[in-house]
């Protein structure tokens, strides 16, 4: 681990040589205090952007990223991003988002694992990893760390913020904290405030985490390689996955079926496997390959505090503050972000008599659809940003 | 352990005492291969009634628990029974499911822990717990299990066998393996194979277990009492907790609240408990108290092999063997058998031509409501005996 307070590459992440990543960071020896009361020092900002920046800095549009996402919102794959962007059906050149048009930008989230300062990053003092040290963060904290970016790319008005997921909280914070810097706001499948049930899928892969004893306390970065937290990394994203898709896809795609290998012998063994399960396993052994444990576990309690409330009265004064024009995205196959969730925070976006739609993407893929469908959800975005633009 | 090879009391269990179980034991030595090809020995069957058995044993009910229930369908609690019966308020003189009239059965699943031979109990071979040597089972194993009970008490035929979820893919087993001792069954918030999600909850669950260092492949018995896998028992408990029961009905009753504890300080530790947390918290260290963690990983594991369709060519060449009357019952806000799941075994159960019955329960409470609203299952159940009766 370099010793460099002021690193400029990205962060660790599992199987990444150092510096291996392409995106632009930027480095503040400014203290940034966090909501919980916690002060980070060298905060780096990782980000990507796309298109051009105009004169008077009136294009530039900003996408927030999910839970295990990164600034790598579009481009191809290639050395340092290992896949394709994760939006880049929607942003490029002539694509929904058009880069021919609009300055894109994305960073990725103050806590990731993706080059911004997160729990595998040096401390200053001493250049060893946070770990445990790393405190509890909000979205907020996330907002107010891409402002910091926002300033020094010398933009001072979003012409929209647009996200979902936990793309979606931070577009509200956006909207909410800083109004006169926020043109317009698409938030995407998300909430206004986490809701019980989205908190106890939360509470379940933290424990699954916590119980992998090579989580170590949070403190497992000087283990060997492939010494971490994999298993209860892959069961917590396990547990998310289910409630990225639906019943519906789950069984058209796998039924009842079990792998070739089960099927090849021991169809009642207890550790037999159906064909879902090994859809899950590989996605919970992917993410481990790509994704910090503790930067899971950071930025999953971040979506489970996120409430746009607190400390600001109700929902309503909260929501009130939004004085822009928006779109509301929900999908009807959604169990995590139920569609009514979308439903509340339109009616409240609606109040202000500003241009406000709701748009309910009819697909049976589940809270993924916004990574699955782009068309269904570009297209209502780049009718959105032309009438805003 | 006691080195019986025909034990006639209750299997180990967190914290019992040997022995201090109130039921009735059948034990045989009658070998007992399962569906896997394993062949058990020595096995226990342990059951409760209640009412009598009349002359010619043609008002015998039998009830089938769920998951983690057991043979205490009905009575109060007291020493062997921390809990008065899962379903205490349908079954008894006078109630839904009258004793005064009927003579109501209901035992202990194989692979329990609860009396009937399982994970916990001592090998025929040297006394000590199978652990890690128990057999992979189906729900059908559990039946014919069942089924011995059955010869022993003397009953031909079942007037009708009723049961919730796990309790439901019995009831479906006992009318296609046994059509001729069955006279009317009631499967509720059940399904007749199990579904890709319903497998993928079921999956994360052991895993959870797995990766629990105390769960020592299985054979944890000798370890010291509180030294077993408590946490992954409680993880998978967890899982099974929340898609007992539903979204709104979380919101309703702990919305966003912090608990005392958290409140009074640390708003914003990683650990710091919202009242949800507490919730599912309290669950699972209930079950690890009254349950065994391999009998769970192994009931589990039945349930998603559950197929009626296995062997038997289709679902419809499976359930047209029914031919008695049937109620199928769901529950509207059950996301993990969901209603779709009992509309379709109620039109495949409807092909007979005899009197069948479905009713959707209306309740906020998701697929538990089963077991919290007696009244609304208890009266079309009572209604149905006495029309079958």
């Amino acid at each position: 681990m370099p010793n460099d307070p002021l690193p400029v590459t990205g962060a660790w992440c599992p199987g990444d040589e150092p510096g291996c990543r392409r995106f632009h960071t930027f480095a503040t020896e400014h203290p940034f205090a966090v909501e919980s009361g916690a002060v980070l020092r060298d905060v780096v900002i990782a980000y990507e952007t796309w298109g051009e920046l105009n004169s008077d800095a009136s294009n530039a549009i900003l996408v927030c990223h999910a839970w295990t996402g990164d600034s790598h919102a579009a481009g191809r794959a290639g050395p340092g991003h290992p896949t394709p962007g994760w939006w880049d059906d929607c942003i490029g050149p002539g694509k929904h988002i058009d880069t021919n048009r609009w300055f894109v930008v994305c960073a990725n989230v103050l806590g990731g694992c993706q080059g911004s300062t997160g729990p595998a990053s040096p401390h200053p003092d001493d250049g060893l990893p946070y770990g445990s040290r790393f405190p509890v963060l909000t979205i907020r904290d996330m907002v107010r760390h891409q402002r910091r970016m926002m300033n020094h790319l010398g933009i001072e008005r979003w012409r929209s913020v647009i996200g979902g997921s936990m793309g979606g909280m931070q577009v509200l914070e956006w909207a909410i904290t800083y109004p006169e810097r926020v043109g317009s706001i698409v938030p995407i499948a998300s909430c206004m405030q986490s809701s019980a049930q989205q908190i106890a899928w939360g509470v379940i892969g933290r424990r699954a985490i916590r119980l992998d004893p090579r989580w170590r306390g949070g403190d497992y970065y000087g283990a060997d390689p492939g010494d971490g937290p994999a298993e209860g990394l892959a069961i917590a994203r396990q547990v998310a996955q289910v409630t990225f898709r639906s019943d519906n896809a789950f069984t058209d795609r796998f039924g009842r079926e079990l792998t070739d290998r089960a099927q090849m012998g021991d169809t009642f063994g207890l550790w037999q496997e159906f064909e879902v399960e090994r859809y899950l396993h590989y996605h919970g052994d992917k993410l481990v390959r790509r994704f910090d444990a503790n930067s899971y576990l950071v930025i999953g309690k971040a979506m489970d505090l996120h409430d746009v409330a607190r400390s600001r009265g109700s929902l309503e004064s909260a929501m009130g503050r939004i004085r822009v024009p928006n779109l509301t995205i929900g999908i009807n196959s959604d169990i995590l972000y139920p569609p009514y969730q979308q439903r509340q925070m339109s009616r409240l976006l609606s109040r202000t008599g500003l241009p406000s739609t709701y748009i309910e993407i009819d697909s049976p893929h589940g809270h993924d659809a916004f990574l699955i469908h782009f068309d269904l959800v570009g297209e209502p975005i780049a009718k959105f940003l032309a009438a805003v633009g």
